[in-house]
């Protein structure tokens, strides 16, 4: 059979290990494909430098847009990141009827649709498992698993990084900063540690799944994004003596009317019962909710070379095999075209610990404050006494409107001194 | 766009939901498919009685041999279930070119080849997502997403009704006929439990998981099977005792050198920690070991209605889709063509307890016949005394033949009043 040549963009971390399994495993993979796969060249930024790979010097290349636009390339990966060259790349790929492999999260939760777009004209795949979750089966099983299903739900820990700062957080008791130093030092963050700490890789993530689970086009501006940069060891430390832990959560959910959607990555209580709390370190887990399927999860590494590779692997098989079988994979499906509603509009619940006056009198201007806005209080817990006095209170589902007001207002209240912490609870409905 | 025509086989527990779905979620399939789907016929074995689907009854028929010859179905979900009539009317589908959609375990198991065959030659697919593990999106993982990896292990809890009775019996103490006949009261477990209890359901689906996981052809025959019936409340007990728990395990691995694989479904005591542990009640959890992508872990309902419809729904859109492109997907993987090798090579570690007499001596006597069987012991540990004294040794990795033997001629030794117990160790390595 007469070999599919493959282009790579990139040679860093998962590149490298992406050259080993074509390498390693060319067999297996002639094998399950039908025809051999052959590296046509590899694009890097700069030449001669060293890399741990054994491939011949010639393949590699400054010049990308050559590459991809070569007439005897039938399959472009890429894992550059970033949105510019990728886009470029990758649209220049695809227009000339190639199939694209990415693993670039930022660029599809940014504008996947010009991607999408530029697929269906040439009428080739474009494949992203690798792009959310690393070596975790998600994204295939939510567009093709799920296909005769109803998600309804999308809820889990898509960021390696913040999960192992919050787990040593709540292991260690360190504080935000030591942990993220620790996390740097093992190679789990990075130098500059935004794309993480801040939530903007868990929200292009969680833009991706959306539009998968739904069937609709979602955008990282769609995504409600906090960090954790804001947590503190207090607050990991009093969600641990209440039974929970802090987590960064990817929340993709229906609305109730089925008429749009929420999708927000901000840190959460969980209880510790729940699955998503035992999930330790750098691992990533994902929980998806479904009407028929019910309750499902997807548990394994999230990131580092070799799973990702695994991911990348795998859907270089499958563009491969619709090649040879002149076919392609599903589309983009954005049939259901539903919009993100404001986060206002999301329903969740919260947990508020507030320093207050030690007297009689001062829960009831509380609880009044949270009926005024109709919260209603799930549990109230007063601890300390005097100067000390702290009401540790969680609510029942409302509105994130509605949580924030009470919140506002709280902090106005003459009798309460401050509003020591203020976390969404979710996981125990 | 004309309508792709689906003939039913089978409308019990899973066949009415399937019917549900269809008609429930009609405009979303149509839409993800890019055609509507039209049900043409369901085969009963019996006409007139009631159920609980609002369909036309003229679509009912007994004559499931006329309707999945009829020349104008495209497609035939077959969930009847066991070898005949079943393989007959799937064999007659394939070899006239229609797509099929089975949850059929034991007939995959039992003479896959056969059917895998007609597919083949009719140029249709053959699709079984819900034969394992219900509505957990597991073989499409394996047979897509890790075609680019090596996996090496593949270890669950595949059998829901089974995982019920060790959760009960954990949990509350129960015998196992007690918790069995609870498990059949819930509905858990059949009245007949026979194919459940006696590992050959799970045994089916081992089969099923390493045809996939080593690209090999693997039957029911090829799998060591071991059921539950003989675990006591004292087994139950003293695993916990320990900081274990007893579950049915289905374990499918490759040899160290890679030659060969072992198939096995058999009780095995795992650690408290492991996360198969924490898997209760009829749920099922399946964790693939693979090169580059690391533990992976799947949970989910693994049996039901609904959840198996969602199963057989996501296989009817990819192969509905596969049909209106004209092209199929993946075949049967078997190039590999690796071998079972028997239990007795097989490597795993052992739990004993053993009641001996109370003098010393003893454990010099008992650890010179490990010793003999280059077997060795991890801890050991004596218990009681006088005529209550027991040993209870936990062994490390051994042959099971070794692990076999050295058991055997334990039972021989005068010293050695009663084998109270064995048991598997697995999930700690």
């Amino acid at each position: 059979m007469k070999p599919l040549k493959v282009a790579l963009l990139g040679c860093g971390v998962v590149g490298t290990q992406v050259i080993r399994l074509m390498h390693d495993q060319a067999a297996d993979l002639a094998a399950r494909i039908g025809a051999p796969l052959e590296l046509a060249g590899v694009a890097v930024r700069r030449l001669g430098r060293k890399r741990d790979v054994e491939i011949d010097p010639a393949l590699f290349t400054t010049d990308a847009e050559a590459l991809v636009t070569r007439d005897d390339v039938d399959i472009v990966i890429e894992v550059i990141g970033g949105i510019e060259p990728a886009r470029t790349l990758i649209v220049s790929a695809l227009s000339r009827g190639k199939s694209v492999v990415t693993a670039n999260k930022a660029l599809l939760a940014e504008d996947g649709a010009t991607l999408h777009e530029a697929a269906r004209k040439g009428n080739g795949d474009l494949y992203f498992e690798a792009s959310v979750a690393g070596a975790i089966p998600l994204l295939r099983p939510l567009r093709e698993s799920l296909a005769g299903d109803h998600v309804k739900r999308v809820l889990g820990i898509v960021n390696g990084t913040t999960n192992y700062i919050l787990d040593k957080m709540d292991t260690t008791g360190a504080s935000f900063t030591d942990a993220l130093e620790e996390a740097q030092t093992l190679g789990y963050a990075e130098a500059d540690p935004t794309a993480d700490v801040e939530g903007f890789d868990a929200a292009a993530k969680a833009a991706i799944l959306a539009g998968l689970a739904f069937h609709s086009r979602v955008t990282a501006a769609d995504v409600h994004r906090e960090g954790i940069t804001e947590i503190t060891a207090t607050d990991v430390a009093s969600a641990k003596a209440m039974g929970y832990v802090i987590k960064l959560l990817a929340i993709c959910a229906r609305s109730d009317d089925g008429r749009s959607f929420g999708v927000r990555v901000h840190p959460a209580m969980i209880p510790r019962t729940h699955p998503l709390a035992g999930v330790r370190e750098a691992y990533n887990a994902v929980f998806v909710e479904a009407e028929s399927a019910g309750q499902l999860m997807f548990y394994g590494k999230g990131a580092g070379g070799a799973p990702t590779a695994s991911a990348v692997l795998g859907d270089l098989v499958a563009v491969a095999r619709n090649r040879l079988a002149g076919t392609r994979g599903p589309e983009e499906s954005t049939y259901a075209d539903l919009s993100a509603h404001p986060m206002g509009d999301t329903v969740t619940r919260c947990h508020v610990a507030l320093d207050v006056a030690d007297k009689p009198g001062v829960l009831a201007r509380v609880a009044e404050l949270f009926a005024k806005h109709d919260v209603s209080i799930q549990t109230v817990r007063q601890e300390g006494h005097g100067d000390d006095a702290q009401l540790v209170i969680v609510t029942h589902r409302a509105t994130d409107a509605a949580l924030s007001a009470t919140m506002e207002e709280l902090r106005d209240l003459d009798i309460v001194r401050a509003v020591a912490s203020v976390m969404r609870v979710e996981g125990d409905d």
